[in-house]
């Protein structure tokens, strides 16, 4: 269940209130260990004054673990009042993918992580439905089954909310699950649960987009990836695509090209999350993609 | 202020309610004169059973005029209950630009109208400001300051329309004009007036597109060409299109790539529009591009 | 193994030399039969005088089967000297899939045809190597491992030719095969074996052209769905699409976009060619897509 | 005839090879003069173990001038071996514009100039023909007619030259010149001559790309942005771009969508040179855009 990328490296993620000589404190501190830089992306946001950073530092270019470098960065970190994380790509980060009845975002997912453009394990499926658990099993995932109750939804989330728990994870996507998660659960994973919205928000937010995009008669359609928050299909959005329509195209074939374009969306937004290189800004997103 | 096609065509377009036979014998209809028909488009809505031809036929492999041909085809209008019109592309459509202060639009049209892209006859730009005077009259085009009062603004809507009247419209293009036209002149010239909105709509309807996309965060920025109906940014549309933008753009960068995205939707609308190309179906469009 | 569409068509597919009355002839004689035509496209090369056209007509809406349409068709095909053919969807083409040690085409065309997305049996894969042999089975496809003597291919094809005629093929999908076919198996197979490459033809045709296109710098890649014919990479095209890339990406990350644009090409031009779309006009298509 | 960005910026461009320690050193040394670091680039070649790097640094966070800044980084610059420059947006790069009969690029770019997009003094227009001399004069950039003999192309060449030195040129633009520039003059002017090509290269190279396009049937056509060197239309890539095609287009319509690509593919290449985002890399560019 595993992706290890070839090289090993750390990633410094953060963000803080721009000042001079971040860069250049930050730089040198990892200079002086030896880090070999190998990707530097830097940001300054000059509406709200706030600075955003990501670096990939060849681990074997450093003589000290992980830890030791959080705990030599942490003293500047508090200087420049960041928010800081420090990842190791040896240790990948722990997927739940959630799914309904509709099977290509999960196929598309399963597949590219197999083939491994997705480094993360991931450890659960969980569904409302039985219909992915053959897929999900061959491909050597356990399937969590929970069905929902429309007259009582909670009792299901509850147990969603325990099995995500259970298996320690750090990235919820709902790969068209198709339920709305309570807002405590939105909460306690905020910048966590990524979903594939199908439509090109703002526009057609809630339900049936294709079909309120078919009435309207656009020209485009489109997918959105974003962060989950408690507002319905307005939280920071990662990443958006389109594709082209016509007054040829039923609403049938509005939902099969959307297809593609839900699965390609999906699986680049949670690309970059993976590799950190998504920052939530307030309702927006810095993506080094 | 001339841009003659180099072949001569007639346009046939029509649309009714489907049903077996409309093809038949409107070709037939069509072989008898001995007509050549260079380019054909139909499409069947299967949820309205409505039906939508467009026939571009080599005037010269007719041995009548367009006039001597409407009338032969009237009958056949009549049985099948169509809404037809048969175009003579020597008779170009007379176009009114309306404009504000923002001039790439209008300078893209004027150009592609020069350089022949356009098959129509520029009449006259209307706007409420005097700054784009030069750049029109330098390409031999009247131009009308008509200023509006922000206070009263029924008295300059009063002198658009007379002088869009005067100039014996067919075809009025809000090229950035930022004002609203009233109602009664929306239902007048309806299906004749071509707006280009700075938004992917219908997301961002109404004011300043790009600071609310800029807001939102969204990963693209879109045009919107439409039909001018009585309610704000909701007419049928014709074309749209998209630029990518990210965290490092500002809302003045969304303005800029925006406007090449503007220029270019809304010169394909145009050109279809002109080309007979664009059927009005209740709140959409078919567009045989 | 199959995917019967919901309706039942008959599809009209004509190339001929272009005059006046052939959409009228054409267009009658299905009247004539009560026939119901449901999508149309035509088409007039002006510079070859060459006319085509596709019709599809609702098979319940004629009171004769696929073959009497044929007999009472031959006559009016024979006055205008057609090359046509007329397909029933109740008859699902064959296809048969070859590939190598890639598989992602292969993983996405049996996805796209399980969902529904393209009406044929797929009667078989045939592959070089045994790697794909446990997916395929998954899906209930027979799988024949076929290897290539570097140093004798021919012993290899003429199995493969054996194991295409057996299987009584229709179509013959190279989904990354990686073997160049002889010229004998692509005149008998022409404008029925389809390939992906893997660039953007004309550019990089031939091996690896991810690193030709890394060598060169190009700022966008792409790949191009072609039927096959004596000559490497040069036949028809059917389709094509690209991806942007830039300096950041090393050859390893083409691969991996291209990837999505390969699947992506090759399911579309695939799904036309099934549909009856794509029509060889000399060295080119016509696709009424 | 000067564009001056709103704020002033000094902008700092390296290339040298990788090692560990130079952003520390020299975002240290930008710190200590108390500059704020507006906007920063870096990438690693892995493959070529050559690194690069541009700042933007807000001049009046700085207490120096950009000779003082120069004189205080020399050190360090040779300290790394870089190739290095360190400009000041006060000071706007010289543009000549070179054209034939074609206007679209000449006309887009003056606009853009004019509309403040374009960084630069545009010093005037070089062409073969007289055709462009009233547009360009228009906006008050002098024209310089140069006939070219195509039995002795030299003379011309020579007085291209001489008007190119006389005006103190930066940078020259290759607006669809037409005419092939001798050996000489892009080496004297390597890395400063940019040309817009009507294909995408490296595709239909040479004389008439549309047509060769067409001849080939494919799909997409596009333009390609390079600088210019002794080898025709074989320099390194700055931006391309595409446009899809049908069967339904003729050359005419290739050279009339290829002109919207080739206007916004040049547009991007020279704001961004102009902008010190391109550094070239062998035959290929960084483009920090």
């Amino acid at each position: 269940m595993s992706n290890v990328p070839q090289s090993h490296y750390y990633r410094l993620v953060v963000s803080c209130p721009d000042q001079v000589g971040i860069v250049a404190r930050v730089s040198s501190f990892i200079a002086q260990q030896g880090g070999s830089i190998t990707e530097a992306s830097q940001h300054s946001d000059l509406e709200t004054g706030r600075f955003f950073m990501r670096y990939e530092i060849l681990a074997e270019s450093l003589g000290i673990t992980a830890q030791a470098l959080r705990e030599g960065f942490a003293p500047i970190a508090q200087a420049f009042n960041m928010q800081w994380a420090l990842t190791d790509t040896k240790r990948l980060p722990r997927v739940v993918l959630m799914v309904s009845k509709e099977s290509h975002c999960l196929v598309d997912l399963l597949y590219r992580w197999q083939a491994g453009e997705l480094a993360c394990d991931i450890v659960g499926v969980i569904s409302n439905h039985s219909d992915m658990c053959a897929l999900t099993e061959w491909y050597g995932i356990p399937y969590y089954h929970i069905p929902v109750d429309p007259q009582d939804k909670q009792p299901a989330f509850d147990a969603v909310e325990a099995q995500i728990e259970t298996l320690d994870t750090d990235c919820v996507v709902l790969a068209r699950y198709m339920q709305i998660l309570p807002p405590a659960l939105c909460q306690r994973y905020r910048g966590r649960v990524i979903n594939i919205h199908h439509s090109f928000l703002p526009s057609f937010a809630g339900a049936k987009p294709y079909h309120q995009a078919y009435e309207r008669g656009v020209k485009l359609i489109g997918a959105t990836c974003h962060y989950v928050t408690e507002e319905l299909d307005a939280g920071p959005i990662i990443e958006q695509d389109i594709h082209r329509v016509s007054h040829c195209h039923t609403p049938t074939d509005l939902v099969r090209f959307g297809r593609d374009v839900e699965k390609a969306v999906l699986a680049r937004g949670l690309r970059w999350h993976l590799e950190d290189r998504v920052i939530i800004h307030g309702n927006k997103t810095v993506v080094f993609s």
